[in-house]
């Protein structure tokens, strides 16, 4: 069986697979052919002979080039960099560790919001001692987490979230009647939660998914954050609907990089991170383990 | 039996106990006289009669003034404004319900610098995006956390933090035997935590308590949170101290208000909150209801 790897990323440390990253796939296979390539030209040289390929990003155009080929595995968890196969023969199996890191990520950016840190970020600036700031913050122990987008991601979310707040609600386009709700029941769950978390991933259908008037049902004071894909929210329906929410934690916007002329970056309770909500260290080491239990199956 | 109650705070809102904020404590005890005061006049004219004293501060010199005063309630943790009876004749009951918040600030803590978000805050003031920021953190699910000054407040945090991170080691002067370890075994702790909290109280034993040489023996890049009291570790002590560690976060310093001169405000790893870990809305019911429990034995 030959495997051909496509892991580089020239711009993204936690995202290249250095060879010395891999090394623990080759020890794990020692009967698979492996290839490990930082080029697409090298990669595509081996195209005729792969059986099984790996990758960040494959084109459409790509796929005639690989007769034998039986599966994608890719470590991205949203859709966005593998084109699928026309003739609809190779399964693309996407990562799903990605988990345990941004269950970490979520957990402090509702910590960070709901503690008003980025008024607190300012007075740190600004060397001002306000005793008052956190006055009229309550304990997250007693509010209620809406999840939107429900799938793999968000029950690791969920389990991490699950011993520090009141509650957690899941929503999805289709509930399987696993005490998750569906997206039609969001106008009697939207005006009831403290913290609204998309974790929607980037399809058109998400286009303005939270739209004004969703936007509009939010409790007065209430969170929201984006931890999916940038077209669910945009600025044009966030900004105006700032009069009445608490704040909002954006990890991915419409446009990436976001635009330094964006006016998201310049709102008191708006903070921003750059789609980096699951960059660390064990990202690589995670997604390895995770191919190595596929592959040995 | 009459209580006597001085809890209004003319500067911080979360500690300032309003009429209507006592009002569940006159419902809960109608056999009770109470009498609300809002100055030290008032009270101390109604000091001949007073049975039960609830008050942010007592002076040494009032005691002889209460000769039928038998307890001194504070919702304090820390004994810094409530001056001991000279005769010994009055204990003084501590409020024990602060760890529910703590927990919530100090995890927040521990996930705001774990993420390197000092760093992610100058990126965002630049309106900079950088996806290699927080390349190298690691999981705080994989990390040791070493509680120094482990009581009734520190075991609040260490169910809050328990399912989410590898180990929480707990540290205090005299251990009995819980799994608890003590201060004389800090050289073999410090140096394998990847995050240090103080949550030592105020005592003059405690100044300096973190010094150069405790700061030393600490892991390269790990983290240092004071949420106990500003002599435990002085500003002298942790600014050389930050050339090998990865940050620290502040809610107490040595002298309060920091002054603006303080080169701790402008560290690129140090985060400083106004001593504000337990300021939320949620603090005086808490204290009101655990007053109650203690009223009503």
């Amino acid at each position: 069986m030959k495997i051909s790897t496509l892991l580089n990323d020239s711009e993204t440390e936690a995202l290249h697979f250095s060879p010395e990253s891999l090394r623990s796939l080759d020890v794990a296979l020692p009967n698979a052919e492996l290839s490990h390539h930082s080029s697409e030209q090298s990669f595509l040289e081996d195209s005729a002979q792969t059986d099984i390929v790996v990758t960040w990003r494959f084109r459409e155009l790509w796929y005639p080039h690989f007769p034998r080929l039986k599966r994608i595995y890719t470590p991205a968890a949203g859709h966005d960099w593998i084109e699928s196969d026309p003739l609809d023969r190779v399964p693309i199996i996407y990562g799903t560790f990605h988990g345990s890191i941004l269950a970490e990520s979520l957990l402090g950016a509702l910590l960070f919001m709901n503690r008003r840190m980025p008024a607190m970020i300012k007075n740190h600036r600004e060397r001002k001692w306000d005793r008052n700031l956190q006055s009229r913050t309550k304990l997250i122990k007693d509010q209620t987490v809406l999840i939107l987008g429900y799938g793999n991601i968000a029950r690791f979310c969920k389990s991490a979230l699950e011993p520090l707040v009141k509650q957690i609600i899941g929503v999805r386009q289709k509930a399987d009647g696993d005490g998750v709700f569906r997206n039609t029941e969001l106008p009697t769950l939207l005006p009831n939660a403290d913290h609204v978390v998309l974790l929607l991933p980037g399809t058109t259908s998400n286009d303005r998914f939270m739209n004004d008037e969703r936007l509009s049902l939010m409790k007065p004071g209430s969170y929201i954050y984006n931890f999916g894909r940038g077209n669910a929210l945009l600025a044009q329906d966030l900004l105006p609907a700032m009069k009445h929410l608490g704040g909002a934690f954006l990890d991915v916007t419409e446009e990436e990089p976001l635009p330094t002329k964006s006016a998201l970056w310049s709102h008191e309770n708006i903070f921003i991170t750059p789609h980096s909500s699951c960059m660390c260290d064990n990202y690589r080491d995670l997604y390895i383990s995770e191919l190595i239990d596929h592959l040995a199956r």
